[in-house]
């Protein structure tokens, strides 16, 4: 059976997309002291712009919940360089998604830090040329140290040695990201926690990054060692069902977005979405695509609980997500 | 006596803009329940990209008020269109900020808010021509229904009437505001607070709005009524000196912005710099204009403790000033 | 008599703006030897995205000369900063405006540029506080040395005495800038041109700038001397009729566009319009404020003919109106 | 032997980035009828903003191919959804480029065009549920019609089945794109182009499309067909070697530009690099990251000859090379 609309529950009922009604108005903010992070962002439900979006995302990842939807989260690596790789890694501890899209290098950075390496607060406007003689490697205002990319050939060289070991010849690439989950030990680490929460990572440009290179490397030594990625693409596309009800988290853009709306499209769209970007809609790219146009696509359900926050992750995810971890223990 | 950099107290005592230094690591961000705002945006700190500047913004603010600085905060009239006023009027009543330059639109809209017009929250996307014809204006996701304008000459030409009788022929821009303010009674608003306070509202292109036409329908019944926009000039310049400390918090871009760091660069430059805009810099607009080129002009002190956040105002002022208000009080 | 929709020539005559129909295939586009920028942008049209919207753009904007409308054109001052100046200057020579609306640094920079001033390609990213130091005030990627304004008093004080001593003792704003356009004589000025052709250039925030000091120290020896903002609030607004087919051209946003839709507004509602912009909707800024957005408020009227390009007017503004320049010679 | 800055020809022979210098003056662009693409884009160069990079973009393409560079190009599929994938193919033709990287969307689309699919100019603001119902798919302001991905699979399967029935069994993503390219006959597809002039196109995310759905079914009927992209990860390494001297194009972000400034990486970096992009640098995204971020990594030497042109693809792209075009005809 395939949920209806009336399945979904709606704080409002009703489409409000193309609504002209006057009904919620505009409430002044006003500050008491020692505000809670779920009662700012409750606050900024009636400020309107973006803030009123916060709120939205709220109550709609709320409702993901509660309604049980099966939730895809995507990211670009970027985000595992900065801080929010720890709260990816408590968001998969505690349960909070089912299915993860991201690009390699997000496995490439969680395991180095798994490793010890250190990733540092920088400028934006450094002198580039001077960063890379002194062996920094810029990503925005974050610095990482050249041995933290060089580290990882001594990293996933042995843990490919450990996999191809036990027999392993041909993984796809999230099972393959399963098992390096599986082979450290760091609470705070993405891979590790899905491997012990048993959540897909799912990563369709596996090569691109040093793992493609350490591939190529460990593929010199053992010439039957393929990756299938084919066989990931029906991992994916039967992680849900038709008859579930799905949400997705969507961070930024690029492949990991565009794999996960993908994977909903062929199973009839999503119920819950929440798209947070920078990204703008005037270009046609996929990253600045909104839920909107994933309706025309089916991406999205027509009715579809949706909302596009424009504004950098970094910022709102946190934001948004620490209020949805404390509304729900509500 | 010009304070010199040593006057003003940075945390750091280095400038870290061009600084290729490994010094601050990006530390995982973690959950945990109840978080207040003050000890969120502090986590936000080691996050990285505009997460840090977040931190940084606090930091700079919170220093500007240690440090008894004189502070020009600047918005546009789109803030107050949305649930910031009452923000707004709350942080002048604190006495939080020293001079105010906004643009035309705050000041009516204000006023009609205090006359009890209604804003509502809408949608972005929105049937414009049907809005239209239902009489509704929008302003982003903001409804606001005509009659709310139509009010505003009710409201305005009463108190211009009133300010008129007491003799007054001539006044500036803000002489006008100030006299407003002493007319309404409402403590959500700009105006009232502003006036209860003694803090100058600025505002360069006083014509451009409603008040244009009202001022234009009050003079063509009393021509000896005028406003003196260059003696505001001096107002504004003189507000504060070369000797004071001096700090900016602008919101957005336009006239207010630019207004404020005129000001300080007659008066040397300004100590202390927050700006939050969505504008970006590669088409050298003025709303995108960084906080680093203010530097090459002396708007801002060639040592000054300043950060440009990019991101939308909406969210990022309270989320700041909350953070900032709970810090002062410990 | 009000011009009604039917008095509009639209090459389509329907509103495209919701419409779902399959009409207008996407062309590839091919490149031949030594195109002209006419024949290149209308095959943008057939591409899709922003490319379509400039093609758009360059047909509202040769309708509106066709149809014998009168344009408003507004810009900011970066824009006077760069290479535009010359060309503002030759549109107005060829009388394609016939109202502008502009922010004062755009009349300062051209006086000053009419005075043999110099202004520099310089770069996005050069190190603010030397540039500072070496008095070197930056704009974007332009570089203005600080003689430039430096300049800007020896220039403006003549010409107000020389205004002052032909008896005059308040001007509003715009014949300000008519009288300074009498006194000087540079073919590539704008100011020069506005005069010549008796084109009135509005400026609603005129101090908001070098000129505003320059005002205070004149109003020092010529305490007499005043500045109306009030009554051309009432010159701008019967700059034009309700009777007349009107358009509007906005360069960015700020003031300038404001107080132009503003007068149109007044006027019942514009029948053509182009913004060019880089500014996006989703914070409710005036800047990103769309064409549709404008439908709402009857800035626009609701039948309108209009399009919002979003994208840099350093480029976009001389590609569409070099090609209507070109198509109107046909 | 590794080519050495003075191996590259350079117009300015300095690096300019971080120059003080005022050395070339911004000129006013004047208007002459019948303009050439070439003539305006030189014009542009000292316009300033965003203007100069589009100059500079010609210049630097310009002598990449003068200094016979290895040049790849990357797009995102919405490139060729829209009307540039003619242009792209007539590159190909003209072997402007030496290397493709792009997404697999934009095999799809060049197949689907190839045979006989329309795509249409629609609206970027069209009621996208209805547009759902009617079966129409939006990006951004392109409509594409259910068939046309329909159409895909009778497109794609009988030429799986060719292509295997020639006794090939694992393919790596670029050579199944040759063999693709081999099957149709349309000048204007990328698809076949690229295989007449035996020119790569790399997909490093291969199965992230309908592309991937027919690649499953057809695994389905044949079970040892695989797709290696562990072997496609060295064919693009080996693509070009140290001592080439290199140049990158890339329009937007994504994977496709990732693959080629790591392929560029792991050879030493680029020698010249032009990025067209829509996204800005502050949220840390590949999209938005410099060509300047790139030198820090090595991704660009860090003498390389690089400008990031902030604007959109649709517009900038035909600009700069129909430009470059008629220069190398000179």
């Amino acid at each position: 059976m395939v949920k209806t609309a009336s399945h979904v529950k709606n704080d409002s009922g009703t489409k409000t997309t193309k609504d002209n009604a006057l009904q919620e108005p505009i409430l002044d903010f006003h500050y008491h002291p020692q505000m809670s992070v779920a009662d700012f962002t409750q606050a900024l439900g009636s400020i309107g712009y973006q803030a009123s979006h916060v709120k939205k995302a709220i109550a709609i990842i709320t409702r993901m919940k509660q309604n049980k939807a099966k939730i895809f989260l995507t990211f670009t690596s970027n985000m595992v360089s900065s801080g929010l790789r720890g709260f990816f890694a408590q968001l998969i501890e505690q349960k909070m998604v089912d299915v993860i899209v991201t690009t390699v290098g997000s496995i490439e950075e969680d395991l180095m830090k798994a490793h010890g390496a250190s990733f540092y607060l920088g400028s934006f406007d450094a002198d580039d040329a001077l960063l890379g003689k002194k062996g920094i490697n810029r990503i925005g205002n974050i610095f990482v140290p050249n041995e933290s990319y060089e580290s990882f050939e001594d990293i996933i060289q042995p843990l490919l040695e450990k996999i191809y070991s036990t027999g392993k010849r041909t993984l796809t690439p999230s099972e393959l990201i399963h098992e390096l989950g599986c082979c450290i030990n760091d609470p705070h680490s993405i891979c590790y926690q899905a491997s012990q929460k048993n959540i897909p990572i799912y990563c369709p440009a596996i090569t691109d990054g040093s793992m493609g290179f350490q591939l190529y490397l460990f593929r010199q030594k053992h010439p039957d060692f393929t990756l299938d990625v084919v066989k990931d693409f029906s991992n994916i596309m039967f992680a849900v069902t038709p008859q579930d009800i799905k949400g997705v988290i969507v961070l930024g853009g690029g492949v990991a977005k565009h794999h996960a709306i993908l994977a909903t499209l062929l199973n009839e769209g999503m119920h819950y979405a929440v798209y947070i970007t920078t990204a703008h809609p005037y270009s046609g790219s996929l990253s600045g695509a909104t839920t909107n146009e994933a309706k025309s696509w089916g991406k999205i359900r027509s009715d579809g609980d949706a909302v596009t926050v424009t504004g950098e992750a970094s910022i709102l995810f946190p934001l948004i997500m620490v209020s949805v971890l404390d509304l729900l223990k509500k």
